[in-house]
C-alpha cells in the first residue's frame, strides 16, 4: 500500500466476514529513513563535524543564569576538550513561578561564551516567534523534549539552512520521534541531530529512563545522527559518568552534558549538573572508551565563522 | 518551607552527615488547587454550565472536513441532546503527510454549526499566532494533548477573557497537568476545563490507557471540573459508550465524543468515531447513569450570544 | 498459520530481500476465547451465579488477621448486601519483614466466617504445595497479580473442579493476561473469573492505574467474566466508591472491595480497605447504577452446600 | 521511626488537620543494602569470582533442545573465552502450547556442557519442589524474571549454601527488586547476583526497555554484584553486541547472552540468540571496552570440582 494509508487504516475492513485485524506494514517516514540515504549523514557545526566516525561531546551550563556562571562552565567546557557548548536562554520550566531564563540578555552571554572559547554553540528555542532571534546568535538550535511534537515549531525550524537538534520526547516512541524529524527534513533542512535524553517510565529512581537502545535502532533506521544527554535521562550527578561512557560504547555519535561551577546554587537541574571540575575527568574517561570501540574524538579545527552573514 | 523550593531542592543537603533523603511537601500549584477556592469553579458556555452539579455531552466531528459532514455531526449531536459542539479546523497530526486540518476555511464551518444549531463550540488552537483568530469563532479554545506543556501558548490562552480546555499530556502526571493549568491562571484566566484522554501505557490493545481515577483526584485536589474523551482515549467506536457511561459513574463533569457521519470515510480518527446514529443512544444511557449517580444532565436555554463581541 | 507459530517467528524471513516485517495475526489463545464458545460463560460460586445478566458484590478484609476483625467484616459485608466473602490467609508480601498472614488458622476463621454467614468465599493460594489445602476450606482460589504468570500454579489449580479468580499481573497485558487463564483451562478448569486491579504506569498518585477499559476489552475477546477490585487499583479509600460505580457502568460481572473496622490498625493495605460502615453505603450506590444500565445484582438463594464433598 | 513501618503508613495521620502527607523515610532493606557490608560481595562461581573488579560473560542457549545444539553452544562459548554457561531446562513461556523445556533430561545435557567444557553452569528453576534436583546439577540457580516475587521460591533458594541469579521482573521498581533479594537473604543465603534484563515501557520496538542506569544504581545502593542480559533486554540479535558494550561502560560486573548454532531453528527466543560465530566477536569487543574502564576480564583457573558434595 503506498499514498493515503491513514485513511486506508480506517476503512470498515475489521469488520468484515474471516477478517481478524488490519496492520499496517511500511514505515511512515521517508527522508530520515536509512532508505532514503545510503551514507550516514554528517553535520557541519562550526568547525566540528557531528556523525562521522568522530565523537563529539557538548558541554556548558544547563540554563544560563549570570555571565560569570557561564563563561566558568564554558572554559572548563573548552579545557576538558570539549567540541560545542550548551547554554539556554529560554527555559521549559514545569511551574510557571520557577527560574524561565534570561532571555535575549541569554543569547549575548551565549555570544560571549562563543567568542572567547571559539567553539560553536547549541541553544533551545521555544516557539516560532523566537526562532529567527536565537538563530542569529547560535550554530543549532535545540528542541526541547516538550515541543517534540510542536509541529509549528518544528516546520519553522525545517526553513532554517542550520543545524537543528531534536530531543526525543518525554515518553515518544522512536517511531514518533522520527516522524519529527521528517517535519523539519520535510520543509528542506535534513541537518538534524537526534538527542536520546530518556524516557518516562514507572522506575522513580531516575528523572527519565535512559533508552539506550534507541541508539543502534537510530542507527539502523535513519541516516541521521544521535547523542545522548546522560544530565537530562538520570537527573543524578553521580549517574552521568557512567552513562556518558555507555553512550559512547553503544555507539552514539556524540554526548551532551550539562556542567555548572556551583550546582548547589543553580536555578535549574542543579542536582543533574557536574563541577567544572568533574568534566574534564568525564571526557578523560569518555576518550578511552571511545577508542576501545574505534571511535575517536572529533578534531575540530576551531576557526570559528561569524553568525548570521 | 514557602519560597524558591526548587532552589532548596538543589542544596547538597543529600550529601551531609546523617541525612537519608529530601523530599518535598506541599503543593507547587496555587491558584488552581482546591485550597484557594472552597466551591467548585463553574464554567459558562454560551448557556451551559460546566461544572455544576449537571453533566454535560460534547459531541461532533473530530476534524472538520467538509460543510456536509461537519454539519451532519452538529445536527446530530443537537438531536441526541448534546450540549456544546466540537470540530477542529486546525489538527495536530503525527505524520507531516496526514490532513492537518482546513484553517480559517474549517473555522466558517464551525460557525456555520453553531449559528444552525445554537449550541457553543468548542475547537483546538495550535500556536500562539493562531489564539485571536481562533477565540473571534469559537466559544471555548481547546490545548491539546501534545501542546500541554506549551507552556508560550498557555500564557496565550491565559490572557483571554474564554474559556480554555486543557487536556492532560500523552504522558503527563496529574501534577504536571495541574502545573500546566496554573499557567494559564497565573495570567489571570480560571475559566479552565480539564479533559482526560487516557496516558500512555505498555497495553497496545487500546490507543490510551484511561486514567478514570484522575476523576476523582482532581475533584478533590483542584476546584476545576473535569471532562472525559473517551473517543481518544480508547481509539476504538466500540469502547466509546463502555467508557463514556463510566466516565459519569465515575464523577466527571462531562464528556466529549468524536461523531462521524461516515466514519469509514473520515480523514482523522474514523476507528474512534461514532456515527451520527449511534450518538442519541449514547446520549440516552448516559442520562440513566448520570440520573443514578445525582448528576441530571445540564439544561441550557440555548439563546446563544454572539462570539467576539 | 496455524500450528508453532512461535518457531515460524524465529525463520530468518525478516532478513530476506523484499521484507519489511514480520508480523503475527491470529489469537495465540484458544479455549478462553470468544470464538470458542457462544454464549458468556456463567461460573456457580455457592448459590451465587458470576457472569450472568446480574452484577456481584464480593467484600471482606484485605488479610484475615484475628477473629474478631475478620468476622466483623464478614457480618459487615453480609448486612450491605454483598455476595461473597473474601479474606486471606497468605498473604504476598513485597517485604520479608511485613505480615505474612495467618496461614492454616487464617483458613479456619475463613470457615468461620462462611458458616455464620451461608456466603460463599473467595482466597489466595500462593503456592502449588497449598492448592488442596486452600481447596478444602474456600469456595473459590485466587491466584494473585505477583503469580499471573506462575505457571506450575496455574496448571495445579487448573485440575481442580472449583473455580479461579485470576488477577491480572502487575503489569501484565491483556493478551499475556488470557493466555494465564489458558494455562489454567488447558488444564480441564474453565471456571475462571478474571480480575481487573489496576496496572503500572507512571502516574504516582495511585498504587496502580485503574485500566477501565480492559473490561469491555476482555467481553469482546473472551467469553469468561470479569470483575473490578477497586481498592487494589487506587490504593486510596476515598477512591474507591468512585472506581466501584465506574466498574458497574462499564460492563464488569462484579467488583471485590476491602472492608476492615479499623483500617488504621490493619496489618496489611489499610489505606484501601472501607469500613464497615462505608460498605453499606457502597452497595447502595452500586445498585443504582447497575440497575440504570440494565445490570441488576445477584440474588442468592444463600443454602450452601458444604465444602470439599 | 525504627520497627513495623508498614503499620505505621496507615496510620490516619494524613487526615489529621495541618497535616499535609506522610511520607515514608529510610531504606526497607537491610542485609542487602550497601550500609550493611563495606566491601563489594564477591561470589565465587567453580573458580569464577563474580563480582571483584574483574568482568563475566556467561554465554550459552537459552534453552537446551537437542544435545547437540547445547554443546555446539557450549563449546562456542569456551572458545570465544566466557566463563560461565547458561542453559535452561525448564522454561517459563507465555504460552501453554510452546516449548516448555526438557526437563530432567535438559539437566543431564547440562552436566555434560559443563564436564566436556570444565565451566560452571546456570539454570533456571521454576518452582520450590524442583529446587533440590536442580541445585545438584547446576552451580548457579536463576530465579526468572516472572518469579521475582515467587516468595516461596526465594525462600526456597535462600536455604541453599549456592549463588542465586536473581533476574529484575517484568516491571519491577529498583527497590522491589532489592527487596526480593532480602528474601534470599534473609533465609541466610547472600551469594546473590542480580541480573537486569529490561523493563516494560511503553516503547515497541525492543521487547523491554534496558534500564542501564539501574547498574551504577544497584551498586551504590547494594554490596551485590550486577550483570545484565542484553539478549532478553532488546530481544533483537542485532542489539545484543551494542548493548553488551555498553553494560561493560556503565560499570556491570558481567553480562549473559544467548548463543545458538542455528538461531533460525531455536525453539525459544530465537530472534535475539547470537550464533556461535559471532559470540568470538562479541567477547573481543568487550574485552576492549572492559581494559578501557579498567575492568580486567575474569581469569578462571577451571578446576572444577564436582557439585553436589
Amino acid at each position: 500500500m503506498v499514498g493515503d494509508t491513514e485513511r486506508f487504516m480506517a476503512l470498515p475492513i475489521p469488520g468484515m466476514p474471516g477478517v481478524e485485524s488490519v496492520m499496517r506494514i511500511g514505515k511512515p517516514y521517508k527522508l530520515v529513513a536509512r532508505e532514503s540515504r545510503p551514507e550516514a549523514t554528517e553535520i557541519q557545526v562550526g568547525d566540528v563535524i557531528v556523525g562521522r566516525d568522530s565523537f563529539v561531546v557538548i558541554a556548558g551550563p544547563c540554563a544560563i543564569e549570570t555571565e560569570e556562571q557561564a563563561m566558568a562552565s564554558a572554559r572548563a567546557a573548552k579545557a576538558a576538550g570539549a567540541h560545542i557548548l550548551r547554554g539556554d536562554a529560554y527555559k521549559h520550566r514545569t511551574s510557571p513561578y520557577a527560574f524561565q531564563g534570561l532571555a535575549k540578555r541569554g543569547l549575548e552571554i551565549l555570544a560571549q561564551m562563543r567568542a572567547e572559547t571559539g567553539m560553536p554553540t547549541v541553544t533551545e528555542v521555544l516557539q516560532t516567534t523566537d526562532v529567527e532571534l536565537v538563530a542569529s546568535y547560535s550554530d543549532v538550535l535545540r528542541i526541547g523534549a516538550r515541543n517534540m511534537q510542536n509541529f509549528e515549531l518544528l516546520k519553522e525550524v525545517g526553513k532554517l539552512h542550520k543545524p537543528v537538534m531534536l530531543k526525543r520526547g518525554l515518553a515518544s516512541t522512536i517511531e514518533e520521534w522520527l516522524m519529527a524529524a521528517e517535519y523539519i527534513a520535510n520543509q528542506g533542512n535534513e541537518e538534524i541531530i537526534l538527542c536520546e535524553r530518556g524516557i518516562r517510565t514507572y522506575e522513580p529512581m531516575t528523572r527519565n529512563t535512559l533508552d539506550i537502545s534507541s541508539v543502534p535502532l537510530i542507527h539502523s533506521l535513519s541516516h541521521l545522527p544521535i547523542i545522548v544527554d546522560p544530565s537530562h535521562s538520570g537527573g543524578k550527578r553521580e549517574l552521568v559518568g557512567p552513562l556518558a561512557r555507555a553512550a559512547v560504547a553503544v555507539g552514539a555519535d556524540g554526548i551532551m552534558v550539562d556542567v555548572h561551577p556551583k550546582p548547589e546554587a543553580a536555578l535549574c537541574d542543579g542536582p543533574q549538573a557536574i563541577t567544572t571540575e568533574e568534566v574534564a575527568e568525564l571526557v578523560a574517561d569518555i576518550i578511552a572508551v571511545a577508542k576501545a570501540v574505534g571511535r575517536p574524538m572529533a578534531n575540530p579545527k576551531q576557526n570559528l565563522s561569524a553568525i548570521g552573514e
